[in-house]
């Protein structure tokens, strides 16, 4: 009886990993809708106020002979379009709620309205642990996928030691765990975002890591056509960094 | 002989959370020294540019009788000193370090050279699974301390129950450590920054989170005078991350 009730209790862990799956993502939606309705129209506000501000600068300044004294405390610089660019729509909204779960946090921007702040905070207390779960159950299911797979190889060559191939099988896991999730998405950021090969590897350590500096965040160039479907190229970098983070928590 | 064993196993954890702690501590100074030396030379350069900018600015629109074209896409606005402010002193870099360590990565500030940014993943790729063997050798020591407490309470009062005892105590860790790392530090860090107990609290939760959006961070305020000695505050800040983690893990 147990193959059979071993059998079973993987289809129920496959089952329950499943389930975990598609209650993260559920999660997710629902707080980029949460995180859009609280933000969106405060930073639309902000948004409108910045353009005014500007024009008022302008028109200011325009008509004047003297524009800057020479007190050095009060440097000027030229703003480009990006310090003003929208934050949290929809897509900026469910990258943001990918971040927080991670707790990666890149924090390149994060909510300002007080009731944000305060949905962020219930949001995270739930969704950490949730996230971490699934993340957790998915390393669960690499290892074992890692052990069929030492089990499949020894009954097909009954001659190697058995010993010899579970070792292989685990080196093995680090070595495609790295080339899959480090190796690719450095290449496949590299060329997406025009980074260097050196910046590209720095990114994808410091979200790995959860570490988040926000100094690099993928996706978010606007001075710049992105070679591939951004939406896809998004969904690509969620999927990476979950199975990414899962396969950390497996070595 | 098995209480003579029992309390030379709890010695020896003891000692290797010591070892550990004295370890981590060493590490963070390593790493701060390193980061210091690496990032502060082109900070310097840096600055020094950014001055220089400026005053070519002013020199250049003093004599200018328009400044600005009504052109929409180039917006200005006035910097504050804030913007060019020095970050990669040795205070700086140990809380760098210590962002880092603890995968919290504030980014409010990160580094900018290449030796940098190589060193900051050779760093983290130690330094991070150091921190959470430290952190969980904490929560154990922690969690101990709380069983050992149920104990005595056991013995003083052998009439009341066992069970009931362990769980009041296991019930009581979990208020203490809300109130010593959340209540606490909230109030601590909104008298020292003077922020709102809102945001002194949203700040305490990303950074225990270890999210770290980058939107508070404590000690980094310039615009106002600490009412507590800045580095004293500082390692409270540090301390208090990383017992608070440890409490979470605990929890």
């Amino acid at each position: 009886m147990a193959p059979i009730s071993q059998a079973l209790l993987h289809k129920l862990k496959n089952f329950v990993t499943t389930g975990l799956l598609l209650a993260f993502f559920v999660y997710l939606v629902f707080g980029a809708i949460i995180f859009h309705a609280l933000e969106s129209p405060t930073e639309e506000k902000m948004r409108a106020e910045f353009w005014e501000f500007k024009r008022n600068l302008s028109k200011k300044w325009q008509n004047s002979s003297q524009c800057f004294n020479s007190d050095e405390s009060t440097p000027v610089v030229v703003l480009t379009q990006e310090d003003s660019r929208k934050r949290w729509g929809m897509d900026g909204a469910l990258g943001f709620s990918g971040a927080l779960l991670t707790t990666i946090g890149y924090g390149h921007f994060s909510p300002v309205t007080n009731a944000g702040k305060a949905f962020c905070v219930a949001y995270a207390t739930l969704g950490i642990p949730l996230t971490a779960l699934t993340v957790s159950a998915i390393a669960e299911r690499m290892r074992n996928f890692s052990r069929f797979l030492a089990k499949k190889i020894s009954e097909k060559r009954p001659q190697w030691n058995r010993k010899t191939v579970e070792r292989s099988c685990i080196a093995g896991r680090v070595v495609v765990g790295l080339v899959v999730f480090f190796v690719i998405p450095t290449w496949i950021v590299q060329v997406a975002e025009d980074w260097t090969y050196g910046d590209s590897f720095y990114f994808v350590f410091i979200s790995l890591s959860t570490v988040g500096f926000g100094d690099f965040v993928a996706g978010e160039r606007i001075d710049r056509e992105y070679p591939v479907n951004v939406v896809f190229y998004r969904v690509f970098i969620l999927l990476w960094t979950g199975f990414g983070m899962a396969f950390l928590g497996m070595v």
